[in-house]
């Protein structure tokens, strides 16, 4: 314990140096993301956040009871089998085997992760060879950039087009892709292309039609294709979610991804899901087993418990109408602010178009702001000015595209009713900064 | 939800194939490991585990009760930083500052990870280029060797050569490395040495002697170390744990490894810890934000409470007691059988000499087993005829080394009293097997 030791200063006096991974400079990994910019505190301290999408309140009572259960055994305490808790599994079969139309099997087609951020990583390790492409749909989830260059990939970006100029009546579905777009994007080197339905930031669900053209793809250049389902629990105005790995052709090549933080509000117990054939789970799994070993036990225990009683609880429907609601709420002040927005069918997020505010000129802007998009002086603007915080949608597109997105701004509406008033509240003193 | 739809045979009927990533091929990664094929379900239903290193006990009420208070809370259900969260960073600040003789910065020099080995991941991600050579003594820990070829970094070999023949006296401390083989081991690729005190599978406490001619190669060739300190909880007969982060110069090129899982027997709480300058831990943090987000909340919490009341508690005593006299009730049956083993200073593991022991010529053995190391046969045979596992150190050996290793079973202390007593009476049978 050799408290009595110092650190002695090396050789020539100087802190010794070592070369990062060159990974390390790419995919704006070492940059200041906007989580950071945004950051609480930076902000005004009574700030209201509708920037970050966690929850304001907590997951329900009995699944966390199942986590307490867990915890006053032995097992349930120690690892698990890198797969997940055979209970967990199983409750994921019988959730979601009727979801795909088929019987799925627990050894090799589901695979419990560390969140769903950790097991897409897992997919990105067992599948990109160095100089791999991957096809990202933009404004696109942060973490696939810097996940996909860490593993010498090279993303491609396709974008998703916003309506020219909103206006009252539309909705998430009018954020289109152009898919000759697409299909220009696919080259020799493309590997996979990840879907991410319902859609964070744009709250978009994506139809059969558009699906089964991007599966056309897939199929015709033999791609994988990863479908980001975190937000399959969240459908809202009964659109239906389509899986695209239920399209003639898609089982064989696709990974479908969950995440209990997302359907049971516990973003901070870590537990996600995998699911797929044997064939593109297998090695998927052996990635994971070496990155995290196994995913934490007790609350694998609670995500199971959850996922074998929501249904006869009604549940499911339930939060589905508490969003619906919470939704419904925040827009309302933007109608009546006269702020536009794409009404979301899907996810927690609702892009509203900033366009109309008018920052004044000489407005103090810290440097981590100065030379990014307008959204990013949006954003900071009316957290400091209006203590509502949101994220700017351009740092979900690369730079090259940056100015489609520059125009909106990202509010998350899983907050509880009161405080989605007091946002709202607040939200009106917009207002005084939109030209007319 | 589309149940309708069915799977469709892809186009040509046959399921589609991807290549996989080529890394997957390397270090191990596909091949069957020592943990399946020594697995539960593999072995005789009532076999006593003393393979696998996990308790058979669970962690202290007074923590478990933390992570009870915690899942009442709502910001305990969520997100935590990617840091760690505040209160669990304070608590190894206030822990381990005395231990490495500086007041540790929270911000900045300490990184809370998902279980030891996903911080260990995110360091080789953060620093390992391709090419780059990582030195590991042997046996190691054999989820160091995949994680690094994973990141195409490419491991180094130097055997910790074991005493020529066991007697009675000898110890972990018998395993010595040759340090001219170390210093033929280092080449203008070498990034970085990884060492592990107490040491798994061997239970040897390094020496400050040993660390410092250890440190002395890291200076000379400006390496990073990653030291292991995992079971640095779990010394016996007053060993010193000397930190090769406190020896002169070392602190600025060290990262130090820590596991709640370890320190309060609940290795499936998925928490752990690296310690070390802002230089290496800053873009370790960048690495680990983007593979795992951050560490489970709830559990984080129980673990700072761990942290903060284990003195005080007189709980660090307390777990050494118990865990020597694990040892040494596990030990009296060997002894008493007459097997020969190295006495381990520290961790839960135990190296039994095995080459005393005899197996039946016409045994029938698993093709999992056949062209294995002696102690993979003699592992099996003892797990099937008297029903207690053990594991095969050749595992922890490169191809090369092999040999060096397979004299040696380990035997895991970590069980309660009761389960090592019935493991050591199942063990006296061995003798029937024992020339003389
Ligand atoms: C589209 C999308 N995918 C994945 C994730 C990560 O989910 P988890 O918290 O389970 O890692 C998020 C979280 O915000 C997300 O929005
Ligand atoms: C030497 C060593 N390092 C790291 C680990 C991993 O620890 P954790 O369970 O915290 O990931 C282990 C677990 O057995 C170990 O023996």
């Amino acid at each position: 314990m050799s408290t009595n030791q110092k650190q002695a200063p090396v050789a020539n006096g100087a802190a010794p140096q070592f070369a990062l991974s060159s990974r390390m400079s790419t995919g704006r990994a070492m940059s200041q993301d906007v989580w950071s910019i945004f950051n609480a505190a930076n902000l005004p301290a009574d700030c209201i956040n509708l920037g970050q999408g966690y929850m304001n309140f907590p997951p329900p009572q009995w699944v966390k009871e199942a986590a307490d259960e867990a915890l006053n055994t032995v097992a349930g305490n120690h690892y698990s089998h890198p797969k997940g808790r055979l209970r967990l599994r199983e409750a994921l079969r019988d959730h979601y085997s009727p979801l795909f139309g088929r019987t799925l099997d627990i050894e090799n087609e589901i695979l419990v992760s560390s969140g769903a951020n950790e097991g897409q990583y897992s997919a990105w390790v067992a599948w990109l060879e160095p100089g791999d492409e991957v096809i990202l749909f933009e404004p696109y989830f942060d973490q696939y950039l810097p996940s996909i260059t860490f593993n010498h990939g090279v993303p491609v970006y396709v974008p998703l087009h916003p309506p020219a100029v909103l206006d009252k009546n539309q909705t998430s579905d009018d954020w289109k892709i152009d898919f000759e777009e697409l299909r220009r994007a696919v080259t020799p080197r493309t590997k996979m292309i990840v879907v991410n339905t319902p859609h964070n930031p744009v709250g978009k669900v994506f139809s059969q039609e558009e699906l089964q053209k991007i599966a056309d793809v897939a199929i015709e250049h033999n791609l994988i294709v990863m479908s980001d389902e975190v937000y399959d629990g969240l459908l809202f105005d009964d659109k239906p979610h389509v899986r695209i790995a239920n399209l003639p052709g898609m089982w064989d090549r696709t990974i479908t991804v969950g995440s209990a933080g997302k359907s049971f509000a516990c973003t901070g117990w870590r537990v996600g899901w995998l699911i797929g054939p044997k064939s593109l789970i297998g090695p998927t799994l052996a990635a994971q087993t070496r990155i995290v070993f196994c995913t934490n036990s007790p609350l694998q225990e609670a995500a199971a418990a959850g996922l074998e009683q929501a249904t006869k609880r009604g549940y499911w429907k339930q939060q589905i109408d508490e969003y619906t609601e919470r939704r419904d709420v925040l827009m309302k002040y933007f109608d009546e602010i006269g702020l536009q927005y794409s009404l979301p069918y899907g996810s927690y997020f609702v892009l509203v178009d900033i366009s109309k505010v008018q920052i004044p000129e000489d407005y103090p802007f810290p440097e981590t702001i100065k030379g990014r998009g307008k959204d990013f002086y949006a954003g900071w603007f009316l957290a400091q000015e209006l203590r509502v915080s949101s994220i700017p949608v351009s740092e979900f597109y690369c730079d090259e595209h940056m100015n489609i997105g520059e125009r909106f701004l990202r509010f998350a509406f899983c907050k509880d009713l009161d405080t989605l008033h007091k946002a709202g509240e607040r939200l009106r003193g917009i207002t005084k900064f939109m030209g007319q």
